[in-house]
């Protein structure tokens, strides 16, 4: 095991990873893909160790990453989901969360729609480790990181690379997670779509822009196309999903003038037939169930590398 | 550990089970009984294999006895239910599910209104092990193999056994499974109800069909009583529930006639006093309790068998 | 491991433990809170067992709290909660709990909004172990044990000690509980609310009352502070919360009078700024955090002394 070590002791976001840490990650969990690919994907990493996932907001498929990723750590898991929760109550998060560490649970995972809850979380506590699945706008560093680790599973390396990210840039904490990380990781970024969804300023953080797809796509390796969150959707900053889809989902037609060998990612859930049609979700160049695949493998690194203790060598 | 093995990699129902494949599975579960009823319920043939319990269709009973029978397996169990998942977002099935698999989840059981959901699964899959636990009014399959146990604990076998089945049996899985594996098995069944829930064409499943009760229950080995579904009763198919108890209800007034040895099923959870009186429920002919010890024996048996490997010999 | 045992294979309530039975859930608790500051919190003793929390009334905190006690003990563990049940198709209690017991199930920890469901529950059951975990306004018996626990650690004792609690005694089983638990330990107790939030004839459970709160607080070693249940009044019991906070909220300045070394409890989840003033739940004299911590120990022990065998010792 190398001497790398991860600064923080929380994961919070990509912007504060070095390129050191955030290879560690990827390597960790490099060695975790191995023990997915096993009959029995088990390992006593964070045996005895308890993780709370605590969901405010609804989601399924991270959820059930992270669970299964802290199962096959061993972890006992514990399921905290908003609308069953004292929050109903009128508890603070504050107190939810100190009660959380006073019952010495190890881990918090923990999703909100403020940007800043994990944030604020770890003020309030002083000896859990907390994870963050992914805040308002803000971030949703695994996310971000399963992205990294499929295109590096593809080219060999990040660096000297070039994404293109597409869709609701302004609302996206996958975008925002993906262009710390990448710019971290010597890739160069662009990001495009409709003048209402990128935020103004964006450049500052290193990307550029683009308002046609066409233009955006032709020196992609990379295009990572973003789910158009429908629930988010307020005060008409798009006319309509069959306009969007016109302008800016990717079909065949558009991906003939980008280089042969670009790859097209999606978080997931897909929206078929919106920012992405059918064809390209299920082509070769498609490698979204990958990052499926791939986030079990950055979750149990994540989880991996924030529990093992500062001098023990656990194998 | 027999020769013979379960020709599908699937559970998806009875219609396609030989008899030798039923055979095994009752047999497999009674092994499984002794496991049961051990202090420490517990064995490892599912150790580091993970289940997702993919459930649109709410259902306590079902639900806890696959998560029991997962968890005495050592199996790392996940629970999914329609309310809180991506579907909400608009997913479709094939994408929730092709999601899971890339998850590595070794085994789906899934629960689903729509008659051939569990079907379609498994053209979507590869790797995955599909367990159908209801598909609209299709199948049922476990519930029909543990009730087939429950006859086989009474009688010492079912061949040559008179089954009746009462109830609405146009809209019943339960039904359908049963009639299958009854058949199957070698016994002679018939069918009772209104002639609303009776199937038109049901004679070619090879089952005899009643509309007067008495005349159904006379030479009846088994009585199994279906659940009125109260929630799936659309446009008046009988006039109330009290007209339905006084016709169909099973009472003792109505097991006078019966053979003496006529034992009582219910799949549950029971409306006493509509399809079944609470005397008839509770009683010594009564064997709706057993049905439940045996339904973990069931699943844990499923589990087990679709799990092992072709060659290993899992003890 | 000392010769004395429970008399009762359930928990339903302080009022019948004797001073002999507390006493040894107490010392169990000591032992486990060793465990629980264990790198590694996982102990053998509930291997194989398997333990549904059958929650018909909303609950985090308590349901979390029994799951990582019960998973700490390698428990298997269920959970169902009221809104995705079979009693929504209109099962009875009795039918429910029957079906668990019958899928061999070794505990079922309830909470149920009717006073005395877990005593009726054990009147269905011949095997399983019954934990109430609260009804309606009867017993809360680990939360009393808990609090008994934390006043014991601060104190080194209970016998002699001098409890105000103060809220809505009516409605709390809360209050009931640790009435019945500190008089068995020799405890003088005293309560204190509204008279509109004071049951006639309280004093036939051996407490004095008080209506001003300054009075109450004066000889007070413990002030436990009941959390007031918005959900539950009706019928303006109490004019104002800004009215209930003004009369009997602890503030730091109702605080004045008390002996320097009184510590403040709290059930949780707290309403800050109505029953408690956010200075006094995060002061000093709170040990609100201890007591949650020491709910995880006492649940670990009931569910230990429940579980273990008549004469083998399990260690």
């Amino acid at each position: 095991m190398e001497q790398v070590q991860l600064r923080s002791p929380h994961l919070l976001g990509l912007e504060e990873l070095t390129r050191e840490e955030i290879q560690l990650i990827l390597d960790t969990a490099d060695s975790f893909k191995e023990v997915i690919e096993r009959p029995i994907r088990k390992v006593p990493a964070l045996r005895g160790k308890s993780v709370v996932n605590l969901f405010f907001e609804p989601s399924t498929r991270t959820r059930i990453s992270f669970e299964i990723a802290e199962k096959q750590l061993s972890a006992d898991v514990i399921n905290f989901s908003a609308s069953t929760s004292s929050v109903a109550k009128g508890e603070t998060l504050r107190d939810t969360v100190r009660n959380i560490e006073a019952m010495k649970v190890d881990v918090v995972v923990i999703r909100h729609a403020a940007a800043g809850a994990p944030q604020f979380l770890t003020r309030c506590l002083t000896h859990s480790v907390v994870i963050n699945a992914g805040d308002g706008a803000h971030e949703h560093p695994t996310q971000g990181l399963l992205d990294l680790l499929t295109i590096r599973d593809r080219f060999g390396r990040v660096d000297g690379l070039r994404v293109v990210i597409v869709g609701d840039i302004a609302h996206s904490r996958v975008a925002r997670s993906n262009i710390w990380g990448l710019r971290t990781m010597g890739a160069s970024v662009a990001v495009c779509g409709p003048p209402t969804l990128i935020p103004p300023g964006i450049e500052t953080m290193g990307v550029e822009v683009f308002y046609r797809v066409e233009d955006a796509l032709r020196e992609a390796d990379v295009i990572n196309v973003l789910r158009i969150q429908l629930e988010r959707q307020h005060g008409g900053l798009f006319p309509t999903l069959r306009e969007y889809a016109r302008t800016f989902g990717i079909t065949p037609e558009r991906l003939i003038h980008t280089k042969p060998h670009a790859i097209i990612m999606h978080p997931g859930p897909i929206n078929r037939g919106v920012e992405l049609s059918t064809d390209v979700a299920d082509s070769e160049r498609s490698v979204i169930l990958d990052q499926v695949t791939n986030g079990i493998a950055i979750r149990m690194a994540v989880l991996y590398l924030l529990n093992r203790g500062g001098d023990d060598d656990v194998e």
